[in-house]
């Protein structure tokens, strides 16, 4: 029975869950997306989604689930930064070999500059700023929607949300945009009940939207591209004043986002050598060198 | 047994609810204050807030539970504009003799103008602008946190936490506000946890404390006030447009925010005559002597 270790990273945003299954040798055997993964807002479904993820990466790899005992693992999730919700998720039982439970903030800054140091803003679901500086981390924001992550995904779509309901009340010009959002809902009443139950990830939903209408010139798309974009900067620029010697945009939103940023932060930036993905596969790799050399 | 008719409004907000019982003549017989009251967030509680003050205030009128089939109520609830869940509520048994629904916006605008045409900005947990013209209403905002509400105590308290983290985060100075917010909750993280189930109530428990450091000119504080004024000038400049001959700003917030209005918000603005209990008592009142004229 082959016996060789296997590494495994995962991504699991607000959004979605990603995770990819290598040997040692870097060879990616499986690669799976399931649902999300934030363990702040729901343990369970996290647990889940990173549960199918690797399953799949498993049938992909043609490996059985006792395979499983062969892996070092990196869980790199949206939320593990909180130290109770960390506690509950190391917690857990899980199947593998070893597993160190990790942020996607850190993972996506070891991912973005291979392990040097660096800092990123990761803008997806959520927004965070992460910096590694002579082995230590800092955090700037990304303490989740609504009283933080100003300029990420679920941010947008609540303020694009916010607009359509002024232009409703006659506060604000109606544009594409926000007639296309109100429409789309059958009006504010609609509205409010989605609202009840909204989560960040079915706010996040609503960005694309606001992405492409901003790309045709929508003066309230491109108002709120903007918007984002400052906040994005502040993080930036927060960053920089902490001294990290290279800086990365990273995430789902990234690329919609770096257009509107301010010149100052784009002279600044860097492009990314990975994603938080490739950061998690190489935090596992990292772990097992490290018990190869305790011996 | 005495059969005489009684009057009950209820004033049901997000934070409390406030419920008057008259006699035919207007005589005040009992007046309560319990818990919070938004059909919307939670029925079941919003009911059992209403239940308990009508009991309360049949005890301060010595009079028995049975009395309760000789009032005519006037049930004015933060939440009751939503369609579906206005349905809900009147799908409810009620004890009394008659019953009308309706949100607390209206009642204050008739509270507040005697049942006379004129708009309310309504300021407390949430923010609404409600206007009453020849017969028909007009609703602006107080679409429900966070998509809307911006200037409410909700908006306030969760803006307020949001600066408080960019202090921490070293992205906005230190002031006394931001340090007091953070302080009191020990930390960022106890922030995060607490906001996963933070509903407006508790946002807006926040906003009192920015009031009293505005008043004592800390800067977030007062920016705070300024931008939640600016929401307060942006919904009655909208009733205006609209056509109100008279236009007050009432809830529990209006007088904390009215020194920050624009002069010309406050040159418009006319004192109100009551609030939004004496207008749901109003409301029950003119139910009765509908009834009465019916026959």
């Amino acid at each position: 029975m082959n016996q060789e270790p296997l590494i495994l990273g995962i991504d699991g945003g607000g959004t979605k869950c990603r995770a990819r299954l290598c040997g040692l040798s870097g060879a990616v055997l499986g690669e799976a997306v399931m649902g999300p993964a934030n363990v702040r807002l729901d343990l369970d479904q996290a647990w889940a989604s990173a549960g199918e993820a690797v399953e799949e990466c498993l049938r992909r790899a043609h490996l059985a689930p006792h395979d499983r005992s062969r892996i070092t693992a990196c869980l790199a999730f949206a939320g593990a930064t909180e130290p109770t919700v960390l506690d509950s998720v190391r917690a857990r039982d899980h199947p593998f070999a070893r597993a160190i439970v990790t942020s996607d903030g850190y993972a996506a800054c070891i991912g973005a500059h291979r392990g040097r140091d660096g800092g990123v803003v990761a803008v997806g679901t959520g927004l965070i700023g992460w910096a590694v500086l002579r082995g230590t981390q800092h955090r700037v924001g990304g303490w989740g929607f609504p009283v933080s992550d100003e300029g990420s995904g679920a941010w947008i779509g609540c303020e694009a949300l916010r607009r359509a309901l002024w232009a409703h009340d006659g506060k604000a010009r109606w544009t594409g945009l926000l007639r296309a959002i109100l429409d789309s809902r059958s009006g504010p009443h609609e509205i409010v009940r989605w609202s009840t139950r909204a989560q960040p990830r079915d706010y996040a939903a609503i960005a694309p939207t606001v992405v492409e209408y901003a790309s045709r010139g929508d003066p309230a798309a491109v108002e709120l591209m903007e918007l984002a974009a400052s906040h994005v900067d502040a993080t930036a620029s927060r960053l920089l004043a902490i001294g990290v010697p290279r800086l990365a945009v990273v995430g789902g939103l990234s690329s919609a986002i770096e257009p509107w940023l301010s010149s100052e932060t784009k002279r600044q930036l860097t492009p990314a050598c990975g994603d938080a993905l490739d950061g998690a596969v190489r935090l596992a790799r990292a772990e097992v060198e490290v018990a190869a050399a305790a011996g």
